[in-house]
């Protein structure tokens, strides 16, 4: 593996056995690698599972997103938990065979962002599976992995490792949460079914939201979106018009989180947004048209979230305890032998919300 | 002149003397109208002076905007002031003779948004010289006007109404510099220096910016900027590459006034705009071209921005003490009598910021 | 009852039946009253259930609190629910013999703070059974209530009164939540459990509270704030140093709901927030010694909370989904002829927590 | 000079030259001390101005404030501005005998308020002539002080040292303004007018407040007061019921920035403070007598606020262009030799406002 010039401390090591390694769009390969001991500061984890992300589909599928694409081979994932396995010198905290979720996001510390309490904003940001920086940041669909100790965030006694792996992209939709000011009391619309569309749902549920409803061109990830809290679910594909009534008196919903990233759902939520609203935007998309006037008139605040910051820990307490269930999101968990047919399951969205990989 | 169903109290009526109207695009006429009393918690005021806007421009070249198209002659206006001619019933406090800015917003007061403070939202508004409604809210470009006392704002000792006419656009923007939170300190940026761009920085100025850089197309109208306080003037035409050393690490600018509703500008500065910033929305557009991906990816609060609430007499009073000196802008002041050649020398942006009609 | 010379009809007016009047400190009598009718725009409500508040207590102990005191016979109650009996010209949508809430709070709707968005500080406010003003507004401790139908929020299907009548005291938590800012993920400190501190909490887990701990000096409301969704309790009194582990490292609670009024709990918060914290204060007190000093070096923001605004609806609304339960509050359910006795118990912080009348 | 167990390497170290030490209260010595040349990242910086703070008093006056009490000898002076003599290794962009001023402020960087975007609430922090750790930090009002070139901030060419001097305490109150919220077109008053109470008047007044009154007991800051932009000042202690007309209607102020430490000006402050307004409490005092019923009837928010974090550069550069101008607050500068009279002469609040130091 390619040194990243500052040592490799801040990069996912598979300390031996099997990964999981994009190599170009459609040649994902399990592969094995050289065994690792963890340095000073450093656990090596044995991961359980892994909840195969947007993103590592689009790796999969296209070799990247917009500027960001793949230009040397990557081990994917970063929605991952499992249990400590060894530490290095200086570790304190983690006892071995002690479960944990892995934090794939390590800020710099020192960056002018880092010291304005932006971290994921920060300049020289290490996160795991990502292609934005050459050489890449390798991801965690491993069997083992050295990490810092900083990342290895310790469960709850008795917490699974599959519920573990939903504590990354709920630190996401936590992170959202906090950009869409009070829930309590809101009337809340997210539009984009999706895995974090849905953990949106619940986030927004948990926040004491007043009503959530949640729109997706399919209905199939709406039967999980109900099981997970909406209030009203609207396949807007079979049902052009069923937002229209929220549009009367120049709108109805305080907060939208719009995890599609399509100009037609950013279209709707304008539209159906009362004045003052704030639509915070999850989902990416390349260029999407906009309708400036509207946004203008109704004075709307759209607002981009972006990764999470500190919320890391919280996710995990929020699962440990029941008070944000995703197990109805899991569509399946599938051995990393089967990778590839398990990527292939994830990207069809009429029959998968979030699947797992099991190491 | 139609009536509106509510006795015509919160419309504006000509009261005699000529008044410029607009009866389709390009056909632009000065004509004599009725006289009429002020009735009850009415006033009758003498117009002195009118600033010709964007949205007057539209409904001369172009018949209307969007969605707002002119189905009736409509008296054209809503930056006026004059002086106090006659009182009705049960009005105090606006002596004869007096001067006062006319305030075009008249919110209803009762709907949902009025109780909420949200008045510029109201379901029910009435906006002098706006095709919004059936029939049209007639304008205040008439020798004499007949309005509602709430509407007539008292002017300082010794103001003059030339300066009085920027309250209304002043209203906009010091509305608009709520929607961005705390200036003070802040790098800002406005693209576009039009009359509501150049006062947007104006008032940025006003409330501590730390810097202020202006852009437009043109040079013509950003010598006016920089006279109204721009530290620094970018003209995007001659030197496109200007604004790229801003989008360094991330981004410059704290705040955003996006006032020329192009989608060229909408890009510029989510470029140059660092992670967190503002953009506020003040120029209209059709739609626009949306990089979304870098919105969310810097966490951009994109924000519309629409009208005014309870900033107009603030307006006055700033204006009155010099606080923000708009006379920079004001290109010409023409006699009614020229209408049709004010407007087309307002709508020739190279040559002209704001043009007054005297009455 | 003495015209209020707005026409009465801003005023709670019993319509015939018994109401619980105060006439002086423990002077407590349950009278007949002249019957009424609802006049255009009211409702007659059929009072069933009405829960003692502290400022009805107040009056009942001392005949009133700081500058609010009673000079003339006033009904008590402001916490009151029942059902329609009949309906005054041109009111729609209330059938009769449906369940409603009855929000004691009427704001004028027309002086500046009413349009500004903040009806609780309007400057012509009628709440019931206050002797804030003269004539004092009479309350809806009575059989027979005729109201403004505004004031009449319909209960969903089924929803019972005595859980109705809790909407007002949640109202005040769900406003006083608000001045929070965002309560999801925060550790919240709740200082005095009694019937409003122990709505806080309840309204804090129900916003997504991380972790709440609930103090008083007695044991025995503890208990019931441990069922309303306490982490932990602590009884100062019997153990004062058990909040002392908070204060290491500048504090530990985000936001702090200070409803004891008293000046140690108020010390003990500031002492265990963390920098930057929120501490609502609503419990009312006389004057209380203030640590000045420690509150500017941890840049506490000390905010008080007052009445409610368009909180009321919702506070419906989560009783009636079960949102929030309020019923462990719930000490006893007393007849309409034992007021004496029901304000005796309430007045018992060691037996009582809420105390209703059913009539 | 006793060793910190860092090194020194965050201290303040004499560099030879002499210093104004104090011993005991009213022990306050000019003593030399031996000389020290900047180690890698520290520069050695020839002071030319320091000015007296109401802290430096406090040590003189009374050896320590609250729990904070002198122990050993400890230089004073945080306010200082000077020429950089000496570079250590590595440090780049401080050319010799560039002016600077010094920040004081020195957070380590690596806490959880540091990483929170809280650095004045460092749990590490290291402030100038602050007695809060032992050993005590030195302070500046040196000769000669080695170090950390992060805390020596270049002036813009040509700027004065006497000017640059006041870059601290403008720091503390454009942090203080910040807790305001904004500031364009809010009413404000400042209550105590020393040197802090007048620089946050002069900021609020850069920040566009609408109108701005200042009162204090003494006639004398007031004049000063004046001419730092006041609209109107009061003397309460001659005219005690001036304040009373802002009282009506519930209040006037938006903002209060509280800085006389006083209970009296606090409950003043609370009784003419608009419903919702914010009153910031720079004041240090100790424990004060809050009216807290009317605190809460009428939500205020009563903020602390405590040094400055990034407003260090800005202060500099406001001073640096005029934007605000100290100097009307200059009593006087005298020569080092005579620190004991200029001690006292800043200690005598009718006839001093900003006395400094000239090395």
């Amino acid at each position: 593996m390619p040194s990243d010039g500052r040592g490799g401390a801040a990069q996912a090591r598979t300390a031996g056995g099997r990964a999981v390694i994009i190599h170009a769009p459609k040649d994902l390969r399990v592969e094995e690698r050289a065994a690792a001991e963890p340095g000073p500061g450093q656990v090596r984890v044995r991961i359980r599972a892994g909840g195969i992300c947007g993103s590592d589909l689009h790796y999969y599928q296209h070799g990247g997103f917009g500027a960001v694409r793949l230009r040397e081979p990557m081990v994917l994932g970063h929605e991952i938990a499992g249990t400590v396995e060894a530490v290095g010198e200086g570790v304190s905290g983690l006892a071995l065979g002690a479960g944990v979720a892995v934090n794939p996001s390590l800020p710099c510390g020192g960056c002018r962002f880092c010291l304005a309490g932006q971290p994921n904003h920060c300049l020289d940001m290490r996160f795991y599976g990502s292609a934005m920086r050459m050489p890449h940041v390798q991801g965690g669909f491993a069997e083992m992995l050295v990490c810092e100790a900083a990342r290895a965030v310790p469960l709850p006694e008795g917490m699974d490792t599959t519920l573990a792996a939903f504590a990354e992209p709920l630190s996401v939709c936590l992170h959202a949460a906090r950009q869409a000011g009070p829930l309590m009391g809101a009337r809340v619309l997210v539009t984009g079914a999706g895995p974090i569309g849905t953990l949106a749902l619940a986030v927004a549920r948990h926040a004491g939201a007043r009503e959530v409803v949640a729109t997706d061109l399919l209905s199939a990830p709406l039967l999980v979106a109900r099981r997970m809290g909406a209030d009203r679910v609207v396949a807007v594909a079979e049902d052009p018009d069923a937002l229209r009534g929220y549009a009367v008196d120049k709108g109805h919903f305080d907060v939208v989180f719009e995890a599609s990233g399509s100009a037609a759902a950013l279209k709707t939520a304008i539209e159906v947004a009362r004045p003052g609203a704030t639509i915070v935007q999850l989902g990416l998309g390349g260029d999407v048209t906009l309708p400036l006037s509207a946004l203008v008139a109704k004075e709307i605040a759209l607002r981009g979230t972006f990764r999470f910051q500190e919320e890391f820990p919280l996710a995990v307490e929020l699962l440990a305890r029941g008070a944000i269930d995703p197990m109805p999101m899991l569509t399946a968990q599938m051995p990393m032998a089967d990778a590839v047919a398990a990527f292939e399951l994830a990207g069809d969205r009429g029959r998968a919300m979030k699947v797992q990989l099991a190491f």
